[in-house]
């Protein structure tokens, strides 16, 4: 794949960079943003001229419906440096084709691909000193598309803005994470919107992780909302199972989303001669094999923290602690696939993609 | 009861009024707003000393989490003007209650009363001339509340923001309704968010709802989305069905939005002698009776339109008409509700309040 940069658009440069006041050791994921953003708006039934402009708060009216409905959309993707000083990112036509899922789903607007990604590289070329070498860092890239249309009617709007701001992140390690399975709350129905990354979805998550965190779990596996037998997915990851040697992960659904480090990891696993099941995986499977010794690992899959190791599970008030092993599935796939993403080992599968 | 305006508040009012440029024998709903508005912020746990200020766009920076994660609530209440000028709410408690328990719901602060009541009241105060006497016209009130904390990490924000914006409205007619009822979509998973009243629920909706307009359906009757076989709820209404002389409606459940307007026609029905069945509703129930010519009544139940009649409604692509009947109950209990709201029937129950 190749991007070609977007010239029909209007930049506004910052006078000073902020660059110089981060302190690039010791960020927290998220909170920090670059000197611009990208803005491209939605006016009856066309997309403007797209803007860089330097990262700022903008207005919007009280009755945007974003506010009321909850008409929003958005992508987390990743920007990596190799040691050459080139900028890559990683699978992301995948990010963009999920996102116009999101926005059909949602009743809004597809994002033309070269606002999308066209714009997207104007905007890395401009903060390329943003995305630091080294493994572990990256330049987090959230494009998001909102509703600003006016009136509290619960309908869909006519007017929407897009944007893309970014925020530099070190390597993302929230420690030793214990997990709860959901025995009553879920986060998506059977023909909702789960497979959507909409906005709706993720605070719909608040409450119930909330109540898991003061229990000591820090995540939650969501499952299934009619019967809660299947295991389906963490909060912002997908979730894989290792019993024996074989590494299991639900099929994506209405209720799931179609995660890109899931599927990159699904690849990657079966060039490396590891049996990789899809199907729904059972919660009564995986206490079965928690009780028999041959679940061997859990691990979360996104593209914040790539993998996140699971150390132990809770169900209807039991605790299952994970063995510790030698030869980590989560940690070998993990450091192929950062491998491939900083451009330390060859991309066999055409996953990369230069700024 | 009664509301204490709140005296703790700064005012900033506006300098000419917008008033006399509204045409308010041509409003369309939820599109015109008045000349203030209530804001008040919550910042590190302690709720600040609210304002009133003109209706304008505000400022909001772009990684706010309602636009990434969602975190919106709101509520939806009329005034009503009676032939004496003064200004009356229906039964507010029951929206402040269900505003904090959508926050909760939502990992969102609660909102004091005095905030929500009595700011509510000192701005109806200033605004009461745009509370239009005669029946069908209201000034239709939305509180609510939006996640202004920054950082896109998906967890609760830390700052939020309570609004309060008004708009005039004429009695909401949408023409014939005719419904679909949903065989595939859903509007809510058990375990998650329906009863709340959050902006996700609402968006979640739009595209099903297009598919139906598309085929001539101006509404979708939403049905549990685990078996597709019991009906719960319109769009932003809940429902009722008249099968012989009996009204039959879902109870109230963590998918099905606990209505006002519902819970008042129970009661005024029962007071009227209407036989009441509060139990789930099955598809397969509806199809009979409307073979056997025992439905006679289909009809939704909200605050914008109060109670909206069906015309006939549409399952796996049959299409059943409704009986043209001579005493609806739907319109009887239409008339009887709007009379205690607008104060020229007496109200028995004490659900009116005047600001
Ligand atoms: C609900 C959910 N599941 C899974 C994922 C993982 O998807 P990806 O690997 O594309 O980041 C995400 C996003 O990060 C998510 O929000
Ligand atoms: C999903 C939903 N169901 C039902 C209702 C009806 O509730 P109420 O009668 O309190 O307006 C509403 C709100 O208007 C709603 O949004």
């Amino acid at each position: 794949m190749d991007i070609k940069t977007l010239e029909n658009i209007d930049i506004n440069l910052a006078s000073i960079s902020k660059i110089n006041e981060v302190d690039f050791e010791n960020l927290t994921f998220g909170n920090t943003f670059t000197d611009h953003m990208l803005i491209c708006d939605y006016e009856n039934g066309v997309w403007q001229k797209p803007v860089i402009q330097p990262y700022a708060p903008f207005t919007i009216d009280p009755s945007a419906k974003v506010f009321h409905y909850g008409q929003a959309i958005f992508e987390g993707m990743k920007a990596y440096k190799d040691e050459r000083d080139d900028v890559w990112l990683f699978r992301p036509d995948q990010n963009f084709e999920r996102f116009n899922k999101s926005a059909t789903r949602m009743a809004m607007p597809e994002v033309p691909e070269d606002v999308f990604m066209g714009g997207l590289k104007r905007l890395l070329e401009i903060e390329k000193n943003w995305v630091k070498k080294g493994n572990g860092n990256s330049l987090y890239i959230r494009p998001f598309m909102i509703a600003t249309g006016k009136g509290v009617v619960a309908a869909p709007a006519v007017f929407y803005r897009f944007m893309i701001i970014l925020s530099p992140a070190k390597s993302y390690y929230s420690g030793e994470v214990k997990v709860l399975i959901a025995e009553h709350f879920s986060r998506a129905a059977n023909g909702g919107i789960g497979a959507a990354k909409a906005a709706g979805n993720y605070s719909a998550q608040f409450y119930p992780t909330k109540l898991a965190n003061e229990k000591g779990y820090q995540q939650i596996i969501w499952t299934d909302d009619a019967t809660h037998t299947k295991l389906e997915e963490a909060g912002t990851m997908n979730v894989f199972f290792r019993i024996n040697d074989t590494l299991y992960t639900a099929p994506t659904s209405e209720r799931i989303l179609d995660g890109i480090t899931r599927k990159s990891i699904i690849e990657l696993a079966k060039r490396e001669n590891i049996n990789v099941d899809v199907r729904p995986v059972l919660v009564d499977e995986l206490i079965d094999a928690a009780k028999n010794g041959t679940l061997k690992e859990i691990f979360g899959a996104g593209t914040a923290a790539v993998i996140n190791p699971i150390v132990g599970f809770s169900y209807k008030e039991d605790y299952f602690e994970l063995p510790k092993i030698e030869k980590s599935f989560a940690l070998d796939l993990k450091e192929k696939l950062t491998n491939i993403q900083y451009k330390v080992a060859e991309d066999t599968f055409g996953w990369t993609v230069k700024i």
